[in-house]
């Protein structure tokens, strides 16, 4: 007999542990608490992800989730449309958006260049993130994507293809987000690459 | 604007937070797991706990989770039907099974007794496992609930209402799982009340 008194049972809770983080006795106790719910609760869960499968779609210009074939951020008239930060994914997109301090446009690329899991730049938005930028309409380029060594392959590339592109890219400014201690650290506590490339990048002190 | 690009995202993001001990940023995070995988995947979640909730029953003897009207512990004739073990929930059935120590059947009340949480005796299935002791066929009855303060008053309750139902109690024999020191334990790490109970407890010496 399966270790599970139920097959349907254990159908769930192997469909529960299929998500990225989550162990069998943590699938098991979240399928239960599913199981104490009213039928109309386990449907509208259910639900919610095969709308969702169905019903979301990428926004044409910046590949973001989105409801709608243009995202509400690039169908905006109030974004500055000839600023485009590259990010690496949704969520970036989410928290820039949560600081408030961003007007412009964005770009998702859906991942960056990883040789080891075998990501090239076919594999990404790159293709169309040159194509916005041949139209001449962009002014700045902002590349924020993850401090890694994959992030930094990925800066490169789009930084070298954009260059190869001379004609296309007269007065194109591309910039990168600010490497340095985070706000509310202690410097003993940052680590030493970190604190050495804040001194060498340091800015003017501002009152 | 919402925090999230799309609605359908926030719905399946709000859904997914529903469930116990996941906060928004792992449900996020799970749910554009699921975004990446095919339709026929996520068909297959969703559908997995639509069919749990449509087609699950529980055992019309011990109330264990079941896919057929009587659980195939219960409709075993390997078991011993004499003796029942009490437990809390279905997880602390699959427990004790997986132990490969217990050739008995169960009873599960599908709760403790907690004035606090308003869970009394009707709302356990206590009445039913009277009724399984009151045909007469059972000798013995194991108390496996949890040691806490509920899981004591509840067996505490149980113990009473069986001696109350006298005449039906004859030669039934009703035991608790032991206490003491977990194996593998050392004596410093363990609490002073399970140490203690362990010493008043002691069984004799066997080689």
């Amino acid at each position: 007999m399966s270790e599970y008194p139920s097959i349907v049972l254990e159908q769930a809770v192997n469909q529960m542990a299929s998500l990225p983080g989550v162990g069998r006795r943590t699938a098991l106790r979240l399928v239960l608490h599913l199981l104490r719910q009213s039928d109309a609760e386990v449907e509208a869960f259910a639900g919610a992800f095969l709308r969702l499968k169905q019903e979301v779609v990428y926004c044409s210009v910046c590949h973001n989730i989105s409801d709608t074939p243009v995202c509400p951020i690039c169908s905006s008239t109030h974004r500055d449309h000839s600023t485009i930060c590259v990010v690496e994914n949704v969520q970036d997109v989410m928290s820039i958006e949560n600081t408030g301090q961003y007007n412009g446009v964005y770009h998702v690329l859906g991942g960056v260049i990883s040789p080891m899991e075998g990501i090239g730049p076919k594999d990404l938005e790159i293709d169309s993130l040159i194509a916005r930028v041949a139209t001449g309409e962009v002014q700045e380029i902002i590349l924020a994507l993850p401090t890694t060594m994959e992030g930094d392959t990925t800066n490169f590339y789009i930084y070298r293809r954009i260059q190869n592109n001379q004609g296309q890219s007269q007065g194109l400014k591309i910039t990168q987000i600010a490497r340095g201690v985070a706000v509310g650290n202690q410097l003993e506590y940052t680590d030493e690459i970190t604190l050495g490339r804040s001194i060498v990048n340091r800015t003017e002190f501002k009152n």
